[in-house]
């Protein structure tokens, strides 16, 4: 499979992701227990991923799998990165509005970059790194609200603290993604079986996060296994999936992709939902989205295509790999 | 002198046209009349060349002169359409509100570009091409209002001729740089015979834009020529000094380097205007002026770097000119 159908393909499951939460609220509000909705997700993510294992094992005989604890042990990690960037998240979000989080959220594509470059050592062209550049400033630019009655979209009226831990945030997410992406890079082990272990520990991470909030409320709205299908429709069963199945398809591109072609892909879905929004929400157009957007494709193009196209100079200079696979392997080689 | 100190010099020239011209105001309205100062521009550059070509001659016997009317006759076309140009500027503004007029005033950086390659033919890479789209979106970016009490930078809410004419005034607006340019550059003539030439055109035509005025509201405040020195202040004068060295400036670029040039030092000058207004007029700074000068430095590098610095490569390609001289005198050599 090609790296950028499996882009593309996330690209549009992570689009549908927010239209078909907001499709899953009755009159603005949910009817069911959105916290149970990652979980369940999870869990799906670890019966599909064991069903493929299973199936590749009795195909393959020389399916790679390294059980021993030192190696399993690895992959509780992005699950602790998670719980701690849950916890930094909801911090920020006293000291700034959603608003402002939503903006700053911007800068993990470039945190990102950055840590993908100091903890990978993947080299980046200057062109490559204001393709970066570019794609946070194009995707904040389409989310600018500008100056409304209430508020502005004015520079630096919020706390520091705010912005610290705003910045923080910005890090632990790309820590997670570039974290996981070393992990299912750093052997040959079978894709299905480092998704096993990542979805088990994810599993656990959810329970335990579930069953922390009943404490913190002192079980007010009783024990979450009560509340989990409760007020379920099928909309709510197709969010569970969608979350599902883009989870499944980031961990195929940490693997044979990297998470540059995440951000792109997720940055990209932020866009699609806006225009989406127009026809299925009555979203108004506005200048900004169309510049964010304009942005954003030359950020793409300057990123992705052949330097020689870029230049308008003859093929000569060595062709990009065909799949990033390519990359992986020769950096195997390489060490 | 190095086409980029010129260019340098016209942003900060321009930066400080608007400036001054706000200063100049008392209590935010003009007490001289503001129509005289283009006129007055244009007979204070008249006079530099003048004396600066009176000088060239005494010293240098080699100054080419092109003195036939067939060759004259051909400066009197850059006034001819930027009078068409004011005129549909006047009838574009009764369709949009200036802040749209102001925003659709980005286009001329694409048009430049086109008409740029159309009729002086000169090739751009893709790189470039994206370039000067983004100048275009950063310059727009800047200038986003965003949804407030009264409006919204709403897509398409004018009558789609206010569209339209704006689109012919920003062709306009290139057809007569790239004119301008063509012009210059046609032959070896001095470059002051050649603003002689056109700095006369502008003159006469100015005069009879001020004539027209007067004549269209019925002397109700006397001719022209009387309102001319009336109510100027120091700053009015510095206006006058300011506007007519821009002009000037503009020219020796039209014949040394390009209109691409001067479509980016006008624009720098636009953002550098408005970080100024923060310190002199307690502007806001607001977010989409930062992402617009992010886009616009972006802009910058990609269209004058030199590829192989963009794409961290040795330096073995075609090293850029160091001035764009040089690629007049190619293009010369070439026809």
């Amino acid at each position: 499979m090609k790296w950028y159908f499996v882009a593309a393909l996330l690209t549009i499951l992570t689009s549908s992701q927010g239209i078909l939460t907001t499709l899953s609220q009755s009159n603005g509000a949910y009817k069911y227990d959105y916290a149970t909705v990652p979980f369940l997700a999870e869990v799906f993510k670890l019966l599909v991923s064991s069903v493929l294992l299973w199936r590749e094992i009795r195909t393959s005989p020389s399916t790679r799998i390294t059980a021993e604890w030192k190696s399993v042990r690895l992959f509780v990690i992005p699950s602790v990165i998670y719980l701690v960037h849950n916890n930094v998240q909801f911090a920020t979000l006293t000291y700034v509005d959603t608003s402002t989080y939503q903006i700053m959220g911007n800068l993990k594509i470039v945190t990102t970059g950055i840590l993908f470059r100091l903890f990978l050592k993947r080299k980046l062209s200057t062109l490559q790194w204001m393709a970066i550049v570019l794609l946070a400033v194009g995707t904040t630019t389409s989310q600018v609200k500008g100056c409304g009655e209430a508020s502005c979209d004015s520079l630096f009226t919020a706390p520091i603290q705010g912005y610290l831990l705003g910045f923080l945030s910005a890090g632990l997410s790309a820590l997670a993604g570039i974290y996981t992406e070393f992990l299912m890079k750093r052997n040959n082990d079978s894709l299905y079986w480092q998704n096993v272990q990542l979805y088990t520990f994810g599993s656990i991470f959810n329970v335990a996060r579930l069953l922390g909030d009943d404490f913190r409320l002192g079980f007010e709205k009783g024990p979450w296994w009560q509340r989990l299908f409760n007020g379920y429709s099928i909309t709510t069963w197709l969010v569970v999936l969608n979350l599902g199945s883009t989870g499944l398809l980031v961990s195929w591109l940490m693997k044979y992709a990297d998470n540059i072609v995440k951000v792109y892909s997720t940055s990209m879905a932020m866009l699609l939902t806006m225009i989406a929004s127009i026809y299925l929400f009555e979203f108004k157009p506005t200048l900004q989205l169309f510049l964010g957007i304009i942005i954003c494709m030359m950020s793409l193009h300057m990123y992705f295509a052949p330097p020689h196209m870029l230049l308008d100079l003859p093929a000569t200079a060595e062709p990009r790999p065909e799949t990033l696979k390519q990359v992986v392997v020769e950096q195997k080689t390489d060490s």
